[in-house]
């Protein structure tokens, strides 16, 4: 309700501010924590009922494992295997468990940029794993390794994005070579924490010797913590896969972190319920957890939760929605149960950076907050479902992004941020512009949007109407025109081209099937 | 992460989904109470200190009061009063806040729609006070009493919406004569508590007899609790001007509830610090309260935030900021210091319901549940800051609304929810859609949403590439076509009939300067 629309627009307010050289704003969105105390929506019997149910699937109905190996692993732990089903009891589980470790250090090119992945960290990374990308300027189009690389510059320009995911796939890139171009790339135009792809060992093994020689470390600098992260989806229902499972053996025994995520549709792969898709995505992921510790116990993991429900109209997963939120924060009930650091995820699956892609990735972003994930995957720029990666959407989600990050900081109520004395020179009726309290604050106060366009209608019209959509655009051009390569990526093509030279004329590395 | 895009939009689903005749889901929206803990910014000291220099500048600085009646009464109540210079002590503040009843009945023409005023109540009303309305057919045009109707139709629509609002200002009915259209209107086509616009005593008591003849109110009845609820601003800082200190002792007389809400901007109308602006807020919030009790004690009074800052480009309002949620959460804060229930405020200062307009409204929907606001007022349809209501906007908003409404209701985790048996005769790798679990819930599982389309991106471009905005046209349109009128508006037009012509033939009732 307001009476006087216009007066507050008032202007004799930019000739204040005018007055004085203003510093400027410098937030630091890095290595944030949580604002706000973890919510639930289940009681501690509840989340006892689904963790217990969880160890009675594994135990009782098992889990099919493709690879042999893997087989081989949970039977000597003393699984029971027949076929291709392990049946896994609550021993092993519960050993494993204690095994993994619930702090988890991520390092990057950059040491400044390093994370620690534990309960409380709020951890962000970009929309990833689509086969398109999407912008106003050049449309739809299959991903390939320019805009791989033009996304990677993305991510690195703005550090509310904490880790790298792999946004567009290369797909002009063949797939026995294109782990050579995105860990290149990586390293060559960002210096954060990295995502590596657990497409079979060898390439796995590549991935993790080109970090070591780009950015030249020695056996104890990557000893230090986890250089590369992958994403492991079992297949709902009750499946690992091939190179999923041997993706977790490999990056365990190099000790790089697995974060282990069935992909649980309630309705399609996984139980119409909340509780019940949380039951299933909870048995995958412990049985993936245990694998790792079988085989190397420490092995840095994460629980992962990528619960949502499908769209009953289109049959389409959905993103943002009540049962997504509520999963969400059901999923971070079950990880500080098991006492792990664990990812959510956001994103939307909205064709176009609309009011509805907005709505949905929001709600996914908050849902994340309620729920306390430590990384929030496909937090900026997803589209369809995960099918296309969006410039402008990318913008417009970092904005929201952005609120959250700041409200990490304190809010201080000292006397001197109060200002007793401000209120007591502005006469009633008056305004604050030019008191010394406004003064030294007024230009860096107040988070300054990205985006967000707070002119008058008139004004807006004269600017030509634009939607944030529309401004977007304009926005992630500059920002890659204004893109800066980090200094650890200056050396990284020469570092690395004897290494991919040579591995290319063998042929590369087969993806695994 | 996914690595199968295509599977997930399996076809399958349908055929089976067909075989049953499903039952209609029928989400409760009403009398919804919050699924989330109150959040914090401060420290009980930090609260203390916000709260006790609110006192000192009600007891030392004073408020400007311009009704000289109410300037009698707060002398009368041991105030030192000079001037126009109300100067409040602690002890009138504090018996006041003793007498403040911190649970209020809003009683509706459907007693089904009443709602309790209270802590933990989550209350949404629409986007109120805008001069202007647009739609994508209509365009952008000054708000008149044909837009009024249209959107208390849309308010009555959604049972999300629980209490009306004047979203769009009549302004083709002349001011003296524009509460009677308003009164008839809102009892004519809605059923929901209603509001009542604070200008002068002479409106304000007429207001209050329409409804006991609209509704045909007994005695006994008017008294059950409150009819009439309004906005009490003050213009910050420090001022209270005839209009509005004339309805505080109006609706106090009448035991009619008013919201004490300071509009501090900060940076502008009042400090440029979060603890500063709440500061200013919470003495001017005090004044108003202490003024309601002193004319009446127990009267319903309801404290009031909405706070946010301006933006340092433009010099407009901002909402949905990160400064617009803290001061949110600090403000709830505040309300359960002195123990009363609260108006919090979403809203946008876009110009048009696209990625902006969605993220600032859910920011600030998202800053009242951390905050646990009462009521949750602008909370759909607010376009440029309160300056115009869009009917796009307000589709869009009511998704984000009833997601949140969804997150209200328990989710359970028994045994039959969970769902061990589907789990067991679903084979690994198999799919969820024809088992006895999913059959007897897949059509009222799910939220289903209003506007978002989550079709593929083919599917989506036959249908004409169309944003949710786009869409959203389409559904107030068909929302207005398929308004049903509540039973106890029929009756509303010929019980006022008389009351409106004589006191139109009489001149109508000034509004108060």
């Amino acid at each position: 309700m307001t009476k006087s629309g216009k007066s507050r627009r008032s202007g004799g307010r930019k000739k204040a501010l005018e007055k004085s050289l203003a510093p400027t704003r410098k937030p630091n969105y890095r290595q944030l924590r949580h604002p706000f105390a973890p919510q639930k929506i289940f009681s501690e019997d509840e989340i006892n009922n689904i963790h217990e149910t969880a160890l009675k699937v594994l135990e009782e109905l098992g889990i099919k494992v493709l690879l042999p190996e893997a087989r081989d692993i949970f039977e000597r732990a003393g699984a029971r295997v027949q076929d291709e089903m392990a049946f896994i009891g609550r021993d092993i589980v519960s050993t494993s468990l204690n095994n993994a470790p619930n702090s988890i250090k991520l390092c990057a090119a950059n040491p400044q940029r390093a994370l620690t992945y534990e309960d409380g960290a709020l951890i962000f990374s970009p929309g990833a794993g689509c086969p398109n990308a999407t912008d106003r300027k050049r449309g739809r189009r299959p991903g390939d390794l320019n805009s791989y690389i033009e996304t990677l510059k993305l991510h690195q320009s703005f550090d509310v994005i904490h880790k790298l995911g792999p946004s567009a796939e290369p797909q002009d890139v063949p797939t026995y070579l294109r782990h050579y171009a995105t860990m290149q790339a990586q390293m060559e135009f960002s210096d954060k924490p990295m995502f590596v792809y657990a497409r079979g060992s060898k390439q796995t093994e590549q991935s993790f010797e080109m970090i070591r020689i780009a950015l030249n470390l020695s056996e104890e600098d990557w000893n230090k913590g986890v250089w590369g992260t992958t994403v492991i989806n079992s297949n709902s229902p009750r499946m690992l896969d091939k190179p999923m499972a041997q993706g977790i053996i490999d990056f365990a025994r190099a000790r790089q972190m697995s974060i282990i995520t069935p992909f649980c549709l309630a309705g399609a792969m996984a139980p119409i319920t909340v509780s019940g898709a949380l039951t299933l995505q909870h048995a995958e992921a412990l049985a993936g957890i245990a694998l790792a510790q079988l085989v190397n116990s420490g092995a840095p993991v994460s629980y992962g939760g990528f619960a949502s429900n499908v769209d009953m109209k289109s049959g389409s997963p959905a993103f943002g929605t009540p049962e997504h939120i509520k999963m969400q924060i059901g999923s971070g009930q079950l990880a500080r149960h098991i006492n792990l650091p664990w990812r959510s995820a956001a994103g939307s699956a909205s064709n176009i950076a609309d009011a509805q892609g907005a709505t949905e990735n929001i709600s996914g972003v908050w849902g994340a907050l309620m729920a306390n994930a430590t990384l929030t995957i496909h937090a900026a720029g997803w589209l369809e479902g995960g099918l296309t990666f969006g410039y402008e959407k990318f913008i417009t989600d970092i904005e929201a992004l952005q609120t959250v990050a700041e409200l990490c900081k304190k809010t201080e109520a000292t006397d001197s941020e109060i200002g007793f004395d401000a209120i007591k020179h502005v006469d009633p009726g008056g305004h604050f512009f030019a008191t010394q309290h406004t003064m030294e604050r007024y230009s860096t106060e107040f988070y300054s949007p990205i985006v967000s366009d707070l002119s008058n209608n008139g004004s807006w019209i004269k600017s030509g109407s634009k939607t944030a959509t529309e401004r977007a655009t304009g926005i992630w051009e500059s920002t890659l025109q204004n893109y800066v390569q980090p200094t650890t990526g200056h050396a990284v093509p020469e570092r690395l081209a004897n290494f991919i030279e040579k591995r290319t004329s063998e042929g590369g590395a087969p993806i695994m099937e």
